[in-house]
């Protein structure tokens, strides 16, 4: 949960988004996001390096939330990796006002399109580092792709519920991120009732594996 | 391939990258460049808009190299893709001491480290872009998936190459990117031989479905 330094900062971010999306990034000055949030000029640049700074300082916090909770005990890492993108999609889910004013606000300023994407490689980076560090044994190259996958769907989603309102859910993400999950490691957990039962596929030879799985993961949910 | 200007641009990114890694960036000026590589500033300036320019130069060259590629004909969008991704790759592998001396660089200065990821993530866009024109009824997420997978492989065993010598080849990434491949839409090339024959393949309930189309690929791959 955000702390009260979080939730100070959370109010500056959102007046400054609401300023810059009333009356444009350029012509909005430090001291009219200062005033309009109730505080000095000093406290502003106390709390932040600069006006592109106060664009993405919610990220900042959800960064740290996400590297607070992976830093926890986790019995499977790529399921704590996939948490932590949910954990940081609800909280823009809480923010919607607030993510879908920067979405205009960045749209039209080509140097905060860039910083968006080098915030959003961080997740990346942050989830790469933690599954180096959870599973020493696994391909390098696996938790590589894992982490570029569940970043991009994420954003994705992310971009779709912002512009679009509330057409991508939470449980699109999740239901997304479970397909993402079953493509790598192996889960230890002991298989309860079908323990030692075997299953028999039957398909045309030539059918692609994936499609195999995916058909195979459908039948199974279903005998469930 | 690289016409005239792209010729005479990539010899000033190899005279700039040289100076960098050998004085610093910070401490090379636009002079020194333009002095190294035989040409007058305000030549410098008509090519590249500044010295952080000039440090991405080739890939300029190499996404413009990679768009035009794309907008060819091609039977198999996805396989089209890959292959745009393993020129870039192929070209940097060319190109390995302006690469090498570009990662030294680049990982001093975090200015241009942002840059670089903003890069990488131009070849992704084009790459969604692509696809999405080249298979108007493909879900969307399937191709931003697709995309951040390739894309996030190829930096990976870029970086490796680039970083620890020739430990990451191109046939590392094509058989990493057949692997991608395989996990998305479907082939429409006939079954030849195996035409019409079935696969019964039997494993224990609670097998992970990748780890499924893993075992299944190995076998089928090794009846061929």
């Amino acid at each position: 949960m955000p702390d009260d330094t979080d939730r100070f900062r959370l109010h500056v971010v959102s007046e400054a988004l609401r300023l810059f999306s009333e009356k444009g990034y350029e012509a909005t000055s430090v001291d009219e996001i200062a005033e309009a949030a109730g505080i000095s000029r000093r406290t502003f640049f106390r709390q932040f390096r600069s006006k592109e700074d106060v664009v993405f300082a919610d990220h900042e916090i959800l960064l740290a939330q996400a590297q607070e909770y992976l830093a926890a005990d986790h019995d499977d890492p790529w399921d704590a990796v996939c948490d932590a993108a949910m954990i940081v999609f609800e909280r823009f889910s809480q923010w919607n006002d607030m993510a879908t004013r920067r979405y205009a606000v960045v749209h039209e300023v080509p140097a905060l399109r860039d910083r968006e994407i080098v915030t959003g490689f961080r997740y990346e980076r942050l989830f790469v580092d933690y599954l180096r560090r959870a599973l020493p044994g696994e391909p390098d190259l696996s938790m590589v792709q894992f982490s570029a996958s569940v970043t991009a769907t994420h954003n994705y989603l992310l971009r779709r519920m912002v512009r679009d309102g509330a057409e991508a859910t939470s449980e699109d993400l999740r239901a997304a991120l479970a397909d993402i999950r079953r493509g790598v490691g192996r889960r230890d957990a002991p298989a309860a009732d079908g323990d030692g039962e075997m299953v028999v596929a039957v398909f045309p030879r030539g059918t692609a594996p994936r499609r195999v799985a995916e058909l195979l993961r459908r039948r199974l949910e279903e005998d469930e």
